[in-house]
């Protein structure tokens, strides 16, 4: 199976690499993965606007993963960034983390924290969660208030933050699982699991796994729900 | 006050005259209204791939009207387009037609219906109403299959599909009272409300207004649910 | 545009003066306001017992307002008693300044906290919160002690609090915008939105603009929802 | 144990011996019931209009019961007027018997439907299931469309209508039990249980079986919730 | 009246005479209890697995009690396990503690919390409590951390820990009245609600009223939602 | 990796046949799995009932599991029989097929609906799927009545069932996708997908994915949410 792994912000590699190399210790030995960034869009997403502004790039990127033959799509940041659009118009499954991990989420524990990159993001994570309908397994959302270009830089002081930030989100909001809040902090769950005695769920890996799933099942988002756009003149 | 119109299409002199000419009806007298369409993006928006494609050249408009010294900006689309990340940018009210006519309808009934252009926009419907925390009070969606490039040129069907979707809203689904579901729909609702005997809300028109008392209030979207993005590195 | 409020205790000049005052402040030139208060009633309103001897009266200055041709009616008090009631009798808009606010709120922010005069009123927040359907947007209700009659007296008092619960609200609590919790703290938004950096929403003015986007927009509360009672033997 | 029960209508011998009648048969040996009416309010409750004008003479009545060593207090209307001001002002249980009848029916079913006297209560039915919390598993509100006052005269034709409108609540609306919705209702839900073979509840009865556990466990409203009012001028 | 008290756990003398001596002061003169405890089972149920345990041999006492001719059967503890199960298999009323006691809570105020035994019970009480759609009105669930089985010998020291944990909910987590989450704490509550001066529901005694007037309400579980099982081969 | 899949039914070769076969197909190539059904417990599960007397012997198989190595466990019916209490007693994964279904169709729809053997399990799937916390997505449950243990014999039968009923569920209901309720329906997904053109989940299929992902990403129930029983006496 090939998986087309969209990361959607500038050419950063950096955040390929790393994103490469925890993918394939991730996927299974039959999956192919290929990550790509943007050449237009911004260099990190923190933010709606970023969200935004990634959008259209991504949407190419999407088309062509399917004109490639890929078999499934992830769409590489927390924020799932132009998930609807994409569903729309492409067949083959499209997965954003935020929504995937939610989903396992669900599958071990009543209540989970995410742990994220900024304050900032806080009131955008729980909009996300709320119309994906998980708002009430929410316990809290935190942030380790490192931005995501500087997460591989200070990744001591990340681990460490993110280290706090769950305990908290344990003792104090009553969490019972751990998201991980940026695909930016793939590779981090691991550490993270053994020191809490929690589940901790990498968004990234989580998306991997989600799309592996999907394609052996043969299922797509329902074309009842993202029906593909009319035709109609469109300039980018 | 100056209120900055955008229409978030491709460049439509029908739809820019219309929408002008209701609004200029709908405005109080002290408001100037100026209304904008697109140079890139759709000719009309119909799906989320439609609105992120729009969102980046809304969101340039959207910055034009702040520098302008505009006291507001409508985003004059039922779907909402870009309306979180506008509100990340600007000092000034943003306002979406979507949210301002549910927030407004909630003044005047429990439950109401959304009557829209096609179908396929039932389930983005289902899920902006979701994510605003207003799905308890719809009653349902429904749309009279026109689209939105249509509606000008079939405009006699299209009333007379509102009005028996609006019966049915009312009779079948339990509504109280209507919203109508395309800002393309603007000048439609006072006749389809003598004919009902219900409110009708217009959701262009609805937007004005609530720009209107925004900045009368001296209100606007809270920084701390829609704080400034950060600088960064953004190509488009 | 005539509008008809009504303050629903017992004559009293203070809060008369004020709300007449702050209101004339608030309005649009061509809106006209006219004042009123009761003759039989309770002094103030903080409890549910309050707002049930204040209800027959206000009902009878509803009547009055419509047979007087006004365009809307306030009912000027943060329980909005009497409110489903008064809508059933007339048809012109019957506003009630919770509701409204709430409304408005949800165009500004996710979240919103509360903060009203006294402890006692907590609960029935809560449960008017509920009954409209914002509580998901509901951060906290918190109050300042101050009993409605002693605001004016104690006013430096008051903001001094409104301030510190408010702060509470936004740190604590999470709330990203404050609702004033009583129509006697007329006149205080500005300045505590001024020190907060939030919006702050002041529930008679929230009033005032509903009312007059609601004639403008020329609709009224359903009849599908607020029907007319029917004739019978009704001894006051 | 002494409860005493206020139909919140105008003096009406038909309705208090047939409430006499039937809540004898409902109540334990060792249980006296006081039936009275009120010297002014609304003839028979069927708006939010009536409830508002009945609600100072409830009041009366309740602080009567009270004085006069009742154990505990039904406000014996499916409106269940007053009935927050109610617990207020005294300390002894107060009873409404929608809440009563929701309470029950959470106990013998997941869902069921509540068959009212009048189609323009139905609004009201949805605000007050909504408010007290119940709206999931309300499956639907239907009514016979007989005003109260006819309930006695039409007994024949009520007791059919009911028996068509709880089969559609069963077989169309997926309701697993029927509340009747208007304790003018009495002693019609033995007859109606036999034939639909659900669970039928008579909130009349639900009240009165309600009052008596309260008062055997020794529990009331909690005064956190419905604190006293403080002292103030009133004049009614 | 006859009911059947079905202590779900391995003999035990000690609880099935606490458990008889408070549930005969607790019901009415004209009802006879009668408390049988299992052969198999759990010694005491402190978790999901206990409740799994003890279920067939519940089941097996439910259908002795409707043999027997009893007119309701209570499942004596706070899990209420089998409850659907024996719900299904007799056509007398079944009472769970744990959901009569949600059910008579919201009678008396909108907020409450459950304080039980152990820690370990709190996320089996969170899913219960949304299972049966009270979730919006639980406070909080607490623990005294005491287990079952110990309740009796530690009885001052597990008063002082509910009393300190039951402040705790009404200052911290704005509880209105408090729910003990432990059968075996029957008994308790008296002291407890003089001490707090806010309602303290005892589970046993709400299950033993609540049975009570289902008996005289001549109505039990709806057989639509709670259908018979089929006919088949099982072996146990 | 090694799968241990319960048949929590009485020893039946033709399901263990079905079952092992189907999910041949559906696992990938390097999971083995063992199937094994019950000694003791019901001959299929169609009922609350049901589900409880398999619980004691599907938690047997369990403990069986862990220590005999396996490295994650089904229990293979729709009713998810005994899961909370499996997930206590070990530490690898447990996964119930309704649960694992309804997190996989959160990924590809907003909206499905369930269409299971029996009306008399309609009751139920709404219970545990709002007790799982997807109700807000639950467009229907529906049947195709045919008892369990017949669906092999009438397959076609079924299969034709299938159709209508699903047919049904998108066009009455507004389902965006189908769950198949039964595990006994494995292998027929395939088929009713092509006819429907939109995704079909079968259940057992969806479980073993579940799991192989559950244990790539080396997580598991969260022991803060299923904590291990204490020690204790148990009879069985």
């Amino acid at each position: 199976m090939r998986i087309f792994v969209i990361l959607p912000i500038l050419r950063n590699e950096v955040f390929e690499d790393i994103t490469r190399r925890e993918l394939e210790v991730a996927k299974r030995k039959d999956t192919e993965i290929y990550v790509v960034s943007l050449d237009e869009g911004p260099a990190s997403i923190e933010s709606a606007y970023d969200e935004e502004l990634a959008a259209p790039w991504i949407l190419e990127r999407v088309k062509e993963a399917e004109d490639k033959g890929f078999d499934a799509i992830i769409i590489d940041c927390m924020g799932d960034p132009a998930l609807h659009a994409a569903r729309e118009i492409v067949n083959i499954p499209v997965i954003g983390p935020c929504q995937a991990s939610l989903s396992i989420a669900s599958m071990i524990c009543d209540r989970f924290s995410v742990i994220t990159v900024l304050d900032r993001l806080l009131p955008l994570f729980r909009r996300k969660i709320r119309e994906y309908g998980f708002e009430d397994k929410l316990s809290s959302v935190r942030s380790v208030e490192v931005p995501v270009l500087e997460l591989e830089k200070k990744r001591e002081e990340v681990k460490a933050r993110l280290l706090s930030e769950a305990k908290k989100a344990l003792e104090v909001d009553g969490a019972e699982a751990i998201i991980l809040g940026c695909t930016g902090m793939v590779g981090m769950a691991k550490e993270l699991q053994e020191n809490l005695k929690v589940p901790v769920i990498d968004p990234a890996v989580a998306s991997i796994k989600m799309a592996e799933i999907l394609v052996d099942m043969g299922i797509s988002q329902s074309k009842r729900g993202y029906p593909k756009p009319p035709e109609k003149l469109r300039i980018l």
